[in-house]
């Protein structure tokens, strides 16, 4: 599948070269067409991948992923192009992090709407699903490095778009049993404030190799 | 011990109930004397269980519990008194809940600050422990409930008033390796964002009897 990876920081190369490695065609996006970075990570990925402009990726993804910064999201989606995002599955796997006021961050948006909501507003012909942003990106791409049964959630208003993202997680390493749909995008609300937990638990935990399972 | 219950709702009656029967001494405060809810159950519960003022509660009890809604508890905690509330254990079960919207709610406490902290800066001389909330009541009570291993957190500035907690914990059936300590109070900027994901959760499997555990 043709995909295109927005964001070229930790979580983008990550989901990136992960999907490179399942034998997609992957374009990472950024902000113009000679980032550095972006050279750098399709140099040492090799295969079949590519680099250029938020609207380069857009248009050469099939599905694309959000992995920009979630104060850049909106922006970074508007240079993609709304146009070259309709009708795709656009996986949003970014956080409304604010680190204005240091350590530990808050979130810019909360409680009765969602970056999730705000993008899929933003550009109502994409398919959003909101998902992974519940875990750090080395346990997004393998599930196993947390041993035992834990759980990503799925959010969005298309069912097709959310079942595409169901077998891309499936092929990441997460159990289908694992892989919890909590419904339409305003369930980001809820995931989105679940990341204040987390950034505490990664604290006391002391590693960002841990996640939550649902136990009923 | 001697044990104040603020607060004659669901999760009030129900902590009041288990720790009556753990052989507790259980007062139950609420905003009038004569009030008919905590009449009610203490006429139900029997045992050596009383009913009077958010104030008179606070004078009989060693320990307090905040079972109040989290939009009254800073009035409630304020009509039981500083002064006597000053060096006891107040464990904080509210939930900053705000339902004016309507459902699902949001918070009106959130990010950069939480009602746990609020309560904590408005009694200073009070021991506030963060714990409970982020679960139905009859799980707090019975975590047997939720069948397998999950998890109750603790937040606190003092470390004894959180052991006396966690003994109370587990008397009510959480094993100690499942009460997770994150440290002092401002974790419940975490813990009580997570119950918007909470409500969701509650919604998408239908039941309030469930948890999380945390996976390392």
């Amino acid at each position: 599948m043709r995909i295109a990876v927005l964001g070229t920081g930790m979580v983008g190369t990550t989901i990136g070269t992960r999907l490179a490695g399942l034998g997609h065609d992957v374009t990472m996006g950024s902000r113009s067409a000679g980032n550095e970075a972006a050279a750098e990570w399709a140099r040492s990925v090799g295969g079949s991948v590519a680099h250029g402009t938020f609207a380069d990726a857009a248009d050469a993804g099939e599905l694309v992923f959000n992995c920009t910064s979630g104060a850049a999201s909106l922006d970074a989606l508007g240079a993609a192009g709304a146009e070259r995002l309709a009708g795709k599955v656009l996986v949003d796997v970014s956080n409304p992090l604010d680190f204005s006021g240091g350590m530990p961050p808050t979130l810019f948006v909360f409680g009765d709407d969602s970056l999730g909501e705000r993008i899929q507003r933003a550009f109502p012909d994409a398919r959003v699903v909101k998902s992974l942003h519940t875990v750090n990106c080395n346990v997004m791409v393998d599930p196993a490095r947390v041993p035992g049964s834990h759980d990503v959630f799925v959010a969005g208003d298309d069912e097709d778009a959310k079942d595409q993202v169901r077998e891309l997680l499936q092929a990441f390493g997460w159990p289908l049993a694992s892989i919890v749909d909590l419904g339409d995008i305003t369930a980001a609300r809820g995931t989105e404030a679940y990341v204040l937990l987390w950034v505490r638990l990664m604290g006391t935990l002391g590693t960002a190799d841990f996640n939550i399972a649902t136990v009923v």
